[in-house]
């Protein structure tokens, strides 16, 4: 396995993915506590809340409450996600750290239920984006691509088209002299298998070869952990995750994407491979512990049942 | 990825991996519905029972009224599992198939926990049942390395002390004239990743270099999945699994080995692969939800819950 590489970087999404999910009512003290809680384990960032509407999402109606009460860590980023403009200036009034994001998406008919938007609108309102990060000097540093494993919408995605995307998404940063540092591929529906991920990567790889790629995986169909590996695989050495799997649980009937891949479980098989992840497992798993405590059923994580080999390594 | 097979085969482990481990009871006549209806999807082999003491495996003190009841469907094997002598006779008064089975273990420790005897007794043992088999006229198919990747209680093994136990089982063989058409490395207490696996499966293959490997997985800390894709990538086409990933529920607050590789998981993603595996996923799906139906509580399989994705393909 010659090109696993030395060492990943997880950028946790279990408090935005797993809070916007529940259908019971999570306290805002219980949501501090947990983002305080992964800002421990060594984590470097953590994403906290989105800026979505509250009507959509009323999980996440707290947003600047929550992002207001969180005792920062030092070197420890606090992210937040927004969909447009409006939630970028809303997270700005906060003490997030703010980073220009810009999306895509391989399908078309996701990007319509998703934001209300098409293909064109899309490229004047990543334009809006772009004018206004650059206005306000702000990096434009986060980029991800939707759906880019396939949608329930649109069907099957062709790795062509995730390129042809991508490269209308540069053309736009092309307009204003900004080029993205890192791509995130992500599985937003879970269709992604080690074949598909091989495909698209394989794909953007051949057109920019100097692009860092990220995965963002939901374990939808059980496949979150073997996509990682071959991501791994492919050099691949950034990955959103959800500590305890979070975010949609299969076992309360929720219907929809499932969790995204477990922080704890895929920082656990790369330890184990001998890749670095600069955090503390046995404090994830503490974390994980917390997160089934607060939302009240079980979640899929597994390493936080069985524990790490630690113990039988004595 | 030029080294996948073109098809695998699953040998279903649900209805004994799973019934097993149950704390509650089981009735009889729902375990031959299981094993009747996995027999119905396609899969070649259904693993239905194990023939072990009932004072320490209470779940299978009805192992033969369960293999009795079966209505066996034409060109499916009916398996069931044993640890001695003894309970292959027991087997053999049913009308399983009976496959002469011969195992070692990487771990001596894990073999005195588990059968109660050390390398040498277990070498007696091995002797005592392949006598009977020839006798018999049993060809001994079913091979197996238990803790293959790691032990509970003896900690790391290393790929050299696995090599080293198969060339004593297989020397034992060969006093018979035997030789095993393919050989099971077992994550028996779930310890394995992608790494191991590499490591274990090269260490074998490069000594024995035209021996069929099959892995016997569990995803005891999340890695299964990921497991089962390095075994592909190295050519591995035969697989034990269990549908709805059933044998430990996690969800139980049960410890120990949670269940085998989720077989309908397993199954889709080598069919989205391009890898035919001989079955129908709908009718494995279904299974699955009648297992989690006869245990009454969430089991872990991941499908089960979001379906395939041919209904988007539509």
């Amino acid at each position: 396995m010659p090109d696993l590489p030395r060492r990943v970087h997880l950028h946790e999404e279990g408090p935005r993915e797993g809070f916007q999910m529940e259908t019971r009512h999570i306290a805002s003290t219980d949501k501090v506590r947990l983002i305080e809680a992964l800002a421990g384990t060594g984590l470097a960032e953590v994403q906290c809340v989105s800026f979505v509407n509250p009507e959509r999402v009323p999980g996440m109606a707290d947003a600047e409450l929550v992002a207001q009460s969180i005792r920062r860590r030092e070197g420890v980023r606090y992210t937040g996600l927004w969909l447009n403009l409006r939630g970028m200036q809303r997270a700005m009034r906060t003490q997030l750290d703010i980073e220009g994001t810009i999306g895509t998406s391989a399908s078309e008919a996701f990007l319509l239920r998703n934001s209300g938007q098409g293909l064109s609108a899309l490229r004047e309102a990543q334009r809006q984006t772009l004018a206004y990060c650059v206005d306000h000097r702000i990096a434009v540093t986060r980029g991800i691509v939707t759906t880019a494993f396939g949608c329930n919408f649109e069907g099957p995605v062709s790795p062509a088209t995730v390129v042809e995307r991508v490269a209308q998404m540069f053309e736009v940063m092309a307009e204003f002299g900004l080029r993205l540092p890192i791509l995130r591929l992500a599985d937003t529906v879970g269709w992604a298998t080690p074949r598909s991920i091989a495909a698209v990567v394989g794909a953007v790889r051949e057109r920019w070869p100097d692009l860092r790629l990220g995965l963002h995986l939901h374990d939808t169909r059980g496949t979150a952990m073997a996509n990682a590996l071959m991501g791994l695989q492919m050099g691949i050495d950034t990955f959103d995750s959800a500590c305890a799997g979070l975010g949609g649980c299969p076992f309360a009937g929720h219907t929809g994407a499932a969790g995204n891949i477990c922080t704890e479980d895929l920082a656990f098989m790369c330890e184990e491979m001998g890749i670095e992840t600069g955090v503390d497992i046995d404090a994830l798993i503490d974390c994980a512990q917390l997160a089934e405590k607060i939302v009240g059923h079980p979640l899929p994580g597994k390493l936080m049942r069985a524990g790490t080999l630690a113990r039988f390594r004595q």
